[in-house]
């Protein structure tokens, strides 16, 4: 399967069109950013880090009933995936306090939160992905109620899934954020990525921060922590 | 029935301890804040204007099976209300995109929603005021499941009542603002005020602004159309 026209750029992805028009190519960058394009950066060898890590819980989703976009990998940095129209949607779930959450309600980070949080995100850069509820994605036309329905029994599963899995890895899964697409023919299916750019995850003894908050706060071993992520998820 | 001790001094009301632990006095100010109290002054009149008309569409409300505190009116700016904790959310529905709406989703002022939405805020002055869902709301538990779901069916029942009821008097009811409170027994009431400070109201034939919105944006003639909205409210 060769890539065709370049379709998208995003700030850590491409996506290609393919001769398929069912199937795209995804092609993850070392590109990374950070509030909200504020801070940009590279990080050697994260693409390729997002890209199988991404596959890898992908895999395990599907077994566990929630369908994704995951085709097959083609490489250390590009994969298949079934074709999709994404939601503007960023879905967002808390374990524990931390990030924008913390800041937003006065919560200090790291306190547990007394049952997961699922909330969503605009997306839409220009006004800074703004928190969005379910009356205001209706009344706006973003998604239907099915959709939302359907988004939220899937996401529920997918804390589920891959908070038990980071577990094994000695990860704790403190927040994530998930994007969905619909198929042509009107299915909702898990896309985007899974990866440490888009979960918050630490250490489970030392509380350690090993994820994409090491570039966005500046804390060191950034490319190291990456790697170290994509080997207890491999192991 | 006298006023005891000031227990609670708000922006824009105070609130008096009676003999009678069940109830308070609510005495309204004339003074005026915006945008977090980043602005403010005072509007000549309006205390008594919100007292009255908050009395006037109260005994509307609780007509119609909404239960509010009030108990009586006590003067111009005084009322007697039921003793209740104030659940530290603001609710707000919109049937028209305006104000911090417009803004947080570039939607233009004055487009009209497909369907009316209702949002909470966490009332935190130092945080804000932020935009709050559901599941935040129990996870920080700010208010129960039970609580909320009676603030969703009184909400919708406010909504339509108003929007009648202002309709009759030439008035486009935009948004608003609510607060509920908790009696010492748990039942969930409407209290707070509904006013020229809580509603968008828009003069039905000419779009023009009838409410804080003048404060708020310097569009003179402040006072007068306070006085205006509450002779409508009470032809």
């Amino acid at each position: 399967m060769e890539k065709r026209n370049q379709l998208y750029e995003g700030k850590a992805k491409k996506v290609y069109a393919t001769d398929d028009p069912d199937l795209f190519i995804v092609s993850y960058k070392d590109d990374a950013t950070a509030f909200n394009g504020e801070k940009k950066g590279s990080i050697a060898g994260k693409g390729a880090v997002n890209n199988i890590m991404s596959n890898i819980v992908f895999a395990l989703l599907e077994e566990a009933g929630v369908p994704t976009h995951l085709v097959r990998q083609l490489s250390d940095r590009d994969t298949l995936v079934k074709a999709v129209r994404i939601l503007p949607l960023e879905v967002i779930v808390r374990n524990t306090a931390a990030g924008s959450f913390s800041k937003r309600y006065g919560v200090e980070e790291g306190t547990p939160l007394a049952q997961p949080t699922l909330e969503f995100s605009y997306k839409k850069d220009e006004l800074g992905d703004p928190l969005i509820n379910d009356d205001h994605i209706l009344a706006l036309g973003l998604a239907d109620q099915a959709d939302l329905d359907r988004v939220r029994i899937y996401t529920r599963k997918v804390n589920e899934v891959m908070k038990n899995f980071f577990e094994t890895k000695g990860l704790k899964l403190i927040d994530f954020k998930i994007e969905f697409g619909k198929t042509p023919d009107g299915r909702i299916i898990l896309a985007d990525e899974v990866s440490p750019d888009t979960c918050r995850l630490w250490d489970i003894e030392t509380n350690e921060k090993m994820d994409k908050d090491r570039f966005r706060r500046d804390l060191g071993k950034v490319e190291e922590t990456y790697q170290a992520v994509l080997e207890r998820v491999r192991a």
